[in-house]
């Protein structure tokens, strides 16, 4: 038996990312039959991206039936689900105003998630655009800020919101890796806020496995790092970060919050020689090395895709072999439309799931779904280390960039600015305040804040 | 009609602070008959206050007995009230680890609040013998911090605590002299937690006084300032540092909240240069010449004590004249042993009274006291960027200082000195922590947090 679902990818020009949803879809009996509406605002990369879709399942065989459009209220119509995985203005305007910060003065740029007025924007446009258009339909958020983005979403609209991200289980993959244990015989559990999770279960074969992962930390870290260690700049994992935060705080840090993308870790990020010693030669992900590595393999991934939707003689499932991913978004719809019960990781609104934080921040958490909907497990309380260390500060950060976003006061701005550990002054801070917001890609944001946009200033 | 009350002062030996509530209590006809027990661990100064006390009382034919102990046990035996004004290891300790501090990189010492092993363990040892031998007393906490004292004292015992700080009434003070307002005619309030009260009333004659405020600060407050402005450096409340907070958070910051005692206003702090921009030309309170100012005064004080002291011809009350103080410590005696209610500014556990705030967090609000006991005020909500900017980073800041020294966890101290905006990396903080440890008056606190003090290292 299977049910047909209307699947609606907002953004579905980040070619990868949407045919990866298109394989696990045609690789799901459970959802024979659905249809899928690609929407972006690229028409060019759509068009590929539907071509290729169209393609895959064809070459498969499979009952699955694509359209495109440029329209999002077209996109959403009749949607059951809706994965929203679209970046406001791409890379090029975020790498553009990294450059500028570090102009003035921020290594590697101020966190993306101290500025995040477009993708809050965008993000809040499509859940309002949901709640009107297809209000019973799952939002599924992959594209980030995760945290940020699903608290606003779901404090601002009645929405289901599912926040979703891969880091807890490629966390996972590499530890299994290193510790030589086989991945599927591996169960865990990381409660915490997105990108700010920590390992609180950790069993191998049924018994517990932290005396492994302690005693790797004790006899052998070293010598693996020392060991001619040359991590790819995806493997943080395992690194000295990881260990530092473990003794740190007390819990292991899993994913992408080993990469320490809160401010309070500040230390871990302050040139490239501290990275290299925290992550490896190459100096974790978010070195200028690293993170252009993750441009480079998006890039890649496009022209790859590019090359085979331009040459009709090429089987996109030679490309993009059809073996199931480990990503959560087809599985979820399969446990919601067939009410197959299974257990996931998500970020909805917290409601008593992790105690000691507001019924409405958004945590990641444990959580069951099928025909009923998600029901998150209740966690025992994480360690006060952790919780004043790592996820209060962490709270703080969103809730004064939510407040700010809301209510367009850039004094909100000023205090996250001045909140970071290399801002000298006040007066930097202005500085770095006024030229963030006359750059001319953030001219509807210096609106938002009552600035005037460079262009009238200059009439 | 009169009810003695038996009073304990732990830290008697602050002989201007003693003196000031036997004056008080001395000028409260409701007190009469009452006795006071002055304890102090510094024989010679506890007998100068004896001796100045009984003298004052004598002068003025008053009705007060007084009693001196150096064993804490016989000071609390039967009291009805305890003052706590202790300060563990005095000023001499603080100024020796601000010198360490200093030479460390941190200009003018790291703020006392991150470093409180000492009074954590003199407070809670004092809230403890006030449950075992007086439980029925109320314990007036005056020495700081007030705030984190009477948190960890209210969480840890059930003893009756009330943190007293008269920085609010000199705050109105000085708004009322510099604005040209009777002080007797100001009705105000300011919540918040100690040191970080926000005005959210302030009236004149029945009226609405913020006009006042808004027009001299746009108006008049750069002229005053620009007009040979040389304020006493305790005057901290009419300046641009104040006026910037209340543009930036919103609300006026009242009395210490306007020397910007929490982390996230360390821009107000970076250099004497900046805290002249700030509070005037000496830099105001928390500049070298501020404090050394602040630390003169207390020893003038006792100088002119031991003087009247030593003089047996001198009338102690020429020297220290029977006019009512402005402190609360006395009235609150007199509101609770005569059932008179009164309306005071206390430190108690907010049990709601502040919405947003947990309940086992102590803050600082009006409450009516009388003979059933202290009932504050239930306050509206603060504004978004007072609780996000200022209250919520000091609750954070409070619980990691409690949890630290609860745990006896060094990592705790460690999130502290790398939460403050002057660490320049992870090794820094380590050094610092080593160096505070290895101090020989913290050898007690180093061996809390599993450190090994000096003496024993050397052996």
């Amino acid at each position: 038996m299977a049910k047909a679902i209307r699947l609606s990818v907002i953004g579905a020009g980040s070619a990868q990312f949407s045919l990866g949803i298109v394989r696990d879809l045609c690789l799901t009996e459970g959802l024979a039959g659905s249809s899928v509406v690609l929407m972006d605002i690229d028409e060019d990369r759509l068009d590929m991206v539907y071509r290729l879709a169209s393609r895959y399942a064809q070459e498969l065989g499979k009952d699955i039936w694509f359209e495109k459009t440029l329209d999002r209220e077209t996109a959403l119509k009749g949607a059951d689900f809706v994965v929203n995985t679209a970046l406001a203005g791409g890379h090029q305007r975020e790498e553009g105003e990294r450059a500028l910060q570090i102009k003035l003065g921020y290594y590697r740029g101020i966190h993306y998630s101290e500025n995040m007025f477009h993708q809050f924007d965008l993000m809040l446009s499509v859940a309002r655009d949901v709640e009107r258009i297809c209000p019973d339909a799952y939002l599924l958020q992959s594209s980030n800020p995760v945290y940020d983005g699903c608290t606003i979403m779901t404090r601002e609209t009645g929405v289901k919101v599912i926040g979703l991200c891969h880091g807890p289980f490629g966390g996972i993959r590499e530890m299994a890796r290193v510790l030589g244990l086989n991945e599927a015989e591996i169960t865990w559990e990381a409660p915490g806020v997105n990108h700010c999770v920590w390992l609180t279960t950790f069993r191998y074969r049924g018994e517990n496995a932290f005396p492994l992962l302690e005693s790797w930390i004790e006899k052998e870290s070293e010598r693996y790092w020392a060991d001619n260690w040359q991590p790819d700049t995806f493997e943080t994992q395992m690194s000295p970060a990881s260990v530092f935060m473990y003794r740190h705080f007390g819990l292991m840090p899993l994913g992408d919050t080993s990469r320490g993308l809160w401010p309070e870790v500040w230390w871990l990020h302050r040139d490239l020689e501290t990275k290299k010693r925290f992550w490896g030669p190459r100096g974790g992900f978010d070195s200028d090395e690293g993170w252009q590595n993750y441009l480079d393999r998006l890039s890649e991934g496009i022209a790859r895709m590019r090359a085979a939707a331009d040459d009709p003689k090429a089987r996109v499932t030679d490309i993009f072999p059809p073996r199931r991913s480990s990503e959560q978004i087809v599985p979820i719809m399969d446990a919601v439309a067939n009410d197959r019960q299974g257990y996931f990781v998500v970020n909805v609104p917290n409601r008593g799931a992790l105690p000691g934080i507001a019924d409405d921040v958004v945590v990641e958490v444990p959580a069951l779904i099928d025909g009923r909907g998600v029901r998150p497990l209740t966690m025992p309380p994480l360690p006060q280390k952790v919780m004043l260390g790592a996820i209060m500060p962490r709270i703080l950060g969103m809730e004064r960039r939510i407040a700010g976003y809301k209510s367009g006061d850039p004094q909100y701005i000023l205090m996250s600015l001045l909140h970071d550990h290399r801002t000298r002054s006040l007066e930097h801070a202005q500085e770095v305040m006024d030229a963030l917001m006359a750059f001319p890609p953030n001219a509807r944001q210096a609106e938002h804040f009552g600035f005037r946009a460079r262009s009238e200033a200059a009439e």
